[in-house]
């Protein structure tokens, strides 16, 4: 509760900073994507990419240059100095599947924890050149621009993504059928793309299963910093120890609404 | 069979004019995205928007400017001169859903039918500034370049393709799973964007159900003009009078496969 001068960056320099690393690392991404690439297979069977690798590897050395006192958690390469005040968390090509098919809604994903809650969150889409940054106490913008989430509050006008139903366990899916029953319009597809469409107002609803924290640590301050909710399934806050379901809303109301349906759900 | 010269016009120049069109629109389509839209419901209940209208009306325009004596099919005003040797068809945008939610992968269609078989197809993604031309007797290029579909030739390497499993019924859904339970990996997303990859060899297979002739026309040129297969769920080549189910492959092997898939499954 008392860091130190060189722990404590104010907002305004880690929004900067946060660009920065975006902008650093998408001449990498964008060399590989649609490039045939050698693909591995990991034990969860997600494909993972020469891209991924060399994205996180520079992102991690430029923190570390930056904050050598901060923590950085990765998807390719771990946890490093997780005790730390700070901690950062990268997922390097979120929609790894969209990138390696060459559909292009996949996108460099970031966080800063602070005592573990996500204070700073990136969603950069090197393909659209859109970049999102929310960042605690600054709100969020989309290439400079402060953005907002929209303000349908009925289920019925809402717009409701999911990147795929296979996400879902059985039980899980049941939740999701109910709440696509309820709303005006469901879609797939999208992965990080959905909640940056959310914290820019075209999207109302994300409900998915199956994320990483390095998958959804980045959402929460760009979807909260637009005026957005984000939770788990039963509404908490997402930390870094955060179960893997998660629901984004675009304003309080709906986001209660929707809550109520998953609590009225078949159970998972 | 003997037509007149100002109807018959060379495949250069068909492509010249197939550009011209689709960048003709682009403005319009571009204006209306992520802007409010007047939306309405059709009978069917897909959506419908202004830009859906200003464009068609701007393609029917230039086309019957340049070539009067062609018929003109379009989603949004019918049939006219459809007993014309030439026929134009228009999709002013497919994947309304997408457009009315912000989600970047849209496209405008067209596709010219001689004599009723399409031998002229256009997919342009206005937001992504790329634009795929396939006629007949000159291949498929994607912005001018040349573009061939993939080489895969297992079902179990492959990837599969859909806009959503919202547009199958019940009996589709179950054909539509005994395939993908055979390649690689299955996504969603995508409405003719799909189809674009495809001819540039990143997808190996796409498979729909529930298109309309607007829909599906414009694809078989730039599909086939890039060395792939696009048939109906019979393996039949597909027409103004087709039904709505589409099988497409990067190659012919990989077709007959999903094709031998298709006909050993649930009927339909």
């Amino acid at each position: 509760m008392h860091p130190s001068p060189t722990t404590s960056p104010t907002p305004e320099a880690l929004a900067a900073f946060a660009v920065e690393l975006a902008q650093a690392v998408r001449p990498i991404s964008r060399r590989w994507f649609r490039h045939p690439l050698e693909i591995e297979s990991k034990a969860d069977l997600s494909p993972v990419t020469i891209a991924d690798r060399e994205i996180e590897q520079a992102l991690r050395q430029r923190i570390a240059e930056r904050f050598p006192l901060h923590g950085i958690l990765g998807e390719e390469f771990g946890l490093a100095h997780g005790e730390a005040e700070y901690v950062w968390s990268i997922d390097p090509i979120d929609g790894t599947r969209s990138f390696i098919s060459g559909y292009p809604l996949w996108g460099t994903l970031l966080a800063l924890l602070h005592h573990g809650a996500p204070v700073l969150g990136v969603i950069d889409v090197p393909v659209l050149n859109e970049c999102w940054v929310g960042v605690r106490g600054l709100g969020t913008h989309l290439n400079g621009e402060p953005c907002h989430t929209g303000a349908r509050g009925n289920l019925s006008d809402a717009t409701l993504y999911a990147t795929t139903p296979d996400i879902f366990d059985a039980a899980e899916l049941a939740v999701f059928d109910a709440l696509s029953r309820r709303v005006g319009m469901r879609r797939f597809g999208g992965d990080c793309y959905s909640y940056a469409l959310l914290a820019a107002g075209h999207v109302d609803l994300v409900m998915e299963a199956g994320l990483q924290p390095y998958d959804y640590l980045a959402l929460a301050p760009v979807i909260e910093g637009a005026g957005g909710v984000i939770t788990d399934w039963q509404g908490r806050a997402l930390t870094l120890s955060s179960g893997s379901r998660v629901l984004a809303a675009a304003n309080p109301e709906l986001h209660r609404q929707a809550l109520d349906v998953i609590r009225a759900a078949p159970p998972g």
